[in-house]
Formats: structure tokens, C-alpha cells, sequence
């Protein structure tokens, strides 16, 4: 059973030759284990250090290594799990981490609260995708926002997310603002006759992003929004550990890790699969042909890793956003199935008719096409 | 005095010509603000919009753009500066963050509590570069690390830091190992005759990270050690608040935005500048000619940024690691300049007399080049 005590972890390296590729995982192996000479490490402790399990040709100058890692490296620490997925890697050219072993994440990781499942009960819709927009912009006062929020809701939007951007700002106040869009949303849900869920920004310091998650829960939140890479990647761990409400992950200063092809994390892998099994129930991402650069295959594949089996950790909804329109959201619907957030925003602001009509349509799509 | 209001951030675009830099400027503008179709942003609040203060001409293919941000969009929270800086254009290709006006990150952010005042006066020591080293590897329990402390403080070396993968393994936890180390180190200075400082590495969950740093004050560390692509950036503030000890902080993790030349956020103002005026008191980064890509010129603007004048904000100690080996001690004194500590690992570990012995050997080649 010796093999229990170890996980392994794909990563893509580009070399000139396979000689080549496996000095460069040999590296990686002490880099990321014991960092100093392996004849300087102690013999009774030299199980500590990684080794390569395999490496295979991928195409050009591409080989795939995966290295098997001793669990005592890590213990029970998901923060130190990434430092040992990547931290000094991260600083050398020419390594992308591709995905981890899936048992390992669903020993150490905690996975969603609420997942697909969880949310689908709050909402009490089966069968379809959900909506979901964006309050915005910056520099509205609580009420401006809450004024919006009353329309969204009315109009029967499932979910209405601050925008990534609405923090703790003078114009509106982190208190003040979920006071407010709370009693707007429960007073446009009376309107509508459903429910909509209201999720807050809580993205702030390290130590009080959680603080915040119970403000926002104590003040009648139905979820809330955070970005991960800004408030440190365990704080979906801990939040999900917590489970009063749903978390909706943001990839906001993410990008530097996702969209090089010889560099980073495997933007299905991180977003898809390792934010999911931190505890996201929803995961942002930048969708295919708007101003971000993803791909769609890349976009399918962070959909079918966010929902793909994994022990029993939930699956999370994706949430594409960007270059989502009013007129392209049958589109996505037939793209990415019923299992999907489609986050719109700007096209909503955009409709010459209003907020509350804009959700109409855009719910009336969406139960149109779950039929 | 309506320039108070705003502060400036320069980016570098990768673009085919003028036109198109102003466009992709123009559109960072919007998606760091206000993140909507300008014409949907409410007339009485466009001023949350940012501007474009300038594009110039850098290099085939690169412009520099200076784009002006209202105060208001940040608020007071260093969390929310960074989202704002570089929040959704992380994911978008072309874009990178060279640099923003210093006076607004002195108004904003607390800079570190010791800094190379503060960490000499620890030390007692001016006029010469300071030695650190790693305690490692991971699998030593807490009393083969405490001995290998105790050698290095013995041979007289100033700062003892953990290895950054040191967590919480079941090899050696926190506490036992902060509290046997911490002791030999104070028994290694009864040897040399002399001060070695211990930082104990506090990175965990982004909640915990705090915790850890009390209780690591409380046993008596010296200072400690961090890594805030981990934490979250804004670890390194609520450190520096807090202001017991000196915070090194380690760049494990945040490659991904150091190392390409069109993408990310260049090195020297990131950790130099930026995590210096988060509240870095000790600036580690991978020096050059060793197993990291640094050039010597970026390795010296790091240097130069940690160091620069910046209203009441204290300077940091850069501190280079990798590539820097018993022999190469001198070169990088006349290299770096007396405002540096280096450190070394691997190679003290290498010393065929021992690591007391290579400490001793260090220390010597330290204070002879100081006189």
C-alpha cells in the first residue's frame, strides 16, 4: 500500500529533447520537495524527495512529466499544497503545470458546500441553466445599486453578483450596500414571484475576507462573490468550511498564471478542477469570443471539469462571463448545457427597454429552452 | 487640486501600431473601472471612468501607456488597489504592469515596520551586507532542524530562515519546530558571540497566516517568513500593522507574473516597489546566473526599487537567492552593495567541514568586505 502515501502531478515542459525534458523534471522534483543538493539530504529522510513517474512526447518540444510527490510534503495544508504544486516552479520558464491526481484532491480539499446540487435547491429551478448579472458600476451610491438590483429582480434574474470591483468604496459602503440590495431583491422577488439570490463582493484583506462572508451572511446575502488569487486561494477552503452560503469564484488577477501556453496552471485544471476542490460552488470565467482569449475548447473543458465525477465532491456550476450578449444566450445554451451560469452584463445595461425587461427576456430564454 | 484625486499606473501594451495600443488602452481604461459600455455608466458618475494620460513609442511592437485611475475606485483597501491595477487585464494578452506613481503608494500603504534600519538595528550591524540561510530539508524533525539552527548560529551567520516548503508537516509542526529552534539559536549566540536572527515560515491559509505569525512571536521568533502569493498580497499589510518582528517575504508562487516579457507585472516593481510598500521588510527574489532566468540588470533594479527614496516609507532588504554559492559570496558584495542580504543555502550544506564551519567562512568573507 506504499503507493497511498504518494500524489502525483502533470506538467507540461518545453524542451529541445526528451534528455533535455527529463534534467529539467529531475529539477522540478527537488525544487519543489527537499530544494538543495539530494546528496546533501539526509539518507533517512531521502524518501521526502519527488521523483518522475513518467514523461511522454506531447508534440514539439512539448513532453508531459508526471512526478510523484511524498504526501508528507504537503500534510494537511491546502496553501502548502500549492506551494508544492508550483511555488518555485512558478519562477522558471518553461513549466505548466497540467492537473493533479483527482483522489488526492478529494482527500485533502473540501470541494463546494452547495455545488450544482446545493444551488439548484436554493433556487428551487431543475432542468435549465440559471441567469446571473452584474451590479454595477463603481461609484454608485447603496441606493443607485439597490434601485438596479430591485429591477433585476423583478424581472426574475436567478442571480444578481456585485461586480468584482464594488469593495468597501465611499460611494458605497460594504454594509450599506448589502442592506440595501437585500431589501431591494426580496422586495422585486415579491414582484417576480421567484427567487433571486443576492451575492456580495467580500474580496478584502487576507484575515477579513471572512469576516466580511458573515457580515454579508448575518445581513441576509444569498451567496457571495470573491477572487481567490487577490485573498489567497485556501480562503475558498475556509469559506466553504463555513457553508452558510454559496461562493462564486472570480479569476480577477488570475491571468498571469492562464493564458500562456508554455507558462502557468491549465486554466481547466486551476479554474476547473483545483478552485472547485478548494470549495467554489460557481466559477467565473472568461468566455470565449468577447474581449477575453480563451478558447472554446478550453471553455468546454473548464465546463466538463468543474462538473466531471470527483469521489464525493460536488460539482461546481461554470460561470461563463464576457462576451455574453442578449442575442447570442440561445448560443450558449445549446454550447454548454443546462448545467451552466450564464453571467451577463453590459448587454443587459444596454437594453433600450430597462433593467427589468432585460431579465425577462433573458429568463424567458432560458425556460424556453429547458423545456 | 483636482490631481489629488487620481493616481497614475504605467502599462506596457504589445500592440502592431499606435492606433491599436490606444484602443487596448482605452478598453484597460474601461475594464479597470468601471467594467461596462461606457454609454450604459450613469452621466453623473463617468468620472469613475479612467483616462489615458499618455502612449509612447518603447520598442518594436511596445507602448507604454500611463492611464490616470480616480482614488475613489480603490477606496483604502491595498486588496482592492491591486484588483484595480490589474484585476481582469491579468486576462488579457498583452498587457503588463510596469509601474504607478509612488506618492499614492505612499499614501496607501504602510511600507514595512523594520526595513533596513529597523533589521540592522536588530542585528547591530551597519556597514556590511547580512548572511541568511535556509533551515531545510522538509522530513527533519524539529530537533535535527533545531541542530542544524544551532550550527549556523554557532558559526555566527545573521538570519536563519525557515525553507519556504517548511508548513506544518506531521515531520516537524509549527510550533515544536519554532520552539526548538528558536532555543538553539539563542544557544548557537552564546557560541559566536554574536545575534543570529530565526524566522519561522508562517505561510497558511490566508486567515491562519496571522495567527501564526503571534504565536510565532510569542516563542520567541525573531521575525518571519511569508509567502503572499499564497497569503494574498495584503498579508504583507496586516503584518506590517501589527509590526512585531520583521516579514521576509518569498516570491514562491508568483512567477507566473514575473517572468514574461508581454504579460504580467514587472519584476522590480512588483517585488521591489509594490510588495516593499505593502510591508516587506526583507524582499526575497530569484538572483540571476543560478537555476532562476533574473537577468543581473533586473536583479539590480530590484535592488535599486527596494532601496529608493520613497517619502516615509522605509527601504527593504533586498535579498537574493539561488545561484549564489560559497565562492561567488564576493562577487555578488561588489555587485549588490552593503544594503543586501544574501542568501545562501545548498552550498553551506555543501561544506565539507560542516555547517558551522561554513557559516564561520561566510560571516569572514562578510565583515572583510565591509571594512
Amino acid at each position: 500500500m506504499e503507493q497511498l502515501n504518494y500524489f502525483s502531478a502533470d506538467y507540461q515542459i518545453t524542451a529541445d529533447s526528451k534528455i533535455e525534458a527529463e534534467t529539467i523534471a529531475r529539477n522540478i522534483c527537488i525544487e519543489q520537495s527537499v530544494e538543495m543538493p539530494p546528496e546533501t539530504v539526509p539518507v533517512h529522510i531521502r524518501s521526502s524527495i519527488a521523483a518522475i513517474e513518467s514523461i511522454e512526447f506531447i508534440s514539439e518540444k512539448r513532453w508531459r512529466a508526471r512526478i510523484r510527490f511524498p504526501k508528507i510534503l504537503v500534510g494537511s495544508e491546502p496553501t502548502q499544497f500549492l506551494n508544492v504544486l508550483y511555488g518555485n516552479s512558478s519562477l522558471q520558464p518553461g513549466i505548466k503545470l497540467l492537473d493533479t491526481e483527482g483522489a488526492y484532491l478529494n482527500e485533502l480539499l473540501p470541494g463546494p458546500s452547495f455545488g450544482i446540487p446545493g444551488v439548484r435547491k436554493l433556487l428551487d429551478i431543475q432542468g435549465r441553466a440559471l441567469s446571473c448579472t452584474a451590479l454595477k458600476p463603481i461609484g454608485l451610491t447603496p441606493g443607485e445599486l439597490a434601485e438596479r438590483a430591485y429591477k433585476f429582480s423583478s424581472g426574475g434574474i436567478d442571480i444578481i453578483k456585485d461586480d468584482h470591483g464594488l469593495a468597501n468604496q465611499s460611494s458605497a459602503d460594504f454594509r450599506s450596500r448589502v442592506i440595501s440590495c437585500v431589501r431591494a431583491v426580496r422586495k422585486g422577488e415579491q414582484k417576480s414571484g421567484k427567487r433571486t439570490l443576492y451575492f456580495p463582493n467580500i474580496t478584502t484583506s487576507p484575515s477579513q475576507t471572512i469576516k466580511r462572508y458573515e457580515e454579508a451572511v448575518s445581513l441576509g446575502a444569498d451567496g457571495v462573490l470573491v477572487s481567490p488569487q487577490l485573498t489567497g486561494p485556501e480562503t475558498l477552503c475556509e469559506l466553504s468550511a463555513i457553508g452558510s452560503v454559496p461562493v462564486m469564484a472570480h479569476p480577477a488577477f488570475s491571468g498571469s498564471f492562464l493564458i500562456h501556453d508554455a507558462q502557468g496552471i491549465a486554466a481547466p485544471f486551476y479554474l476547473g478542477k483545483l478552485w472547485r476542490a478548494f470549495g467554489a460552488d460557481c466559477v467565473i470565467y472568461p468566455n470565449t469570443r468577447g474581449r477575453f482569449t480563451f478558447g472554446i475548447d478550453l471553455c468546454k473543458e473548464i465546463n466538463r471539469q468543474c462538473r466531471a465525477e470527483m469521489g464525493d465532491i460536488h460539482p461546481s456550476f461554470p460561470t461563463p462571463g464576457g462576451g455574453i450578449n442578449r442575442e447570442s444566450v440561445s448560443v450558449w445554451l445549446n454550447e454548454y448545457g443546462k448545467d451552466t451560469i450564464l453571467l451577463v452584463g453590459g448587454s443587459l445595461y444596454q437594453h433600450p427597454d430597462g433593467l427589468e425587461r432585460a431579465a425577462q427576456e433573458f429568463q424567458h430564454t432560458l425556460e424556453s429552452h429547458g423545456q
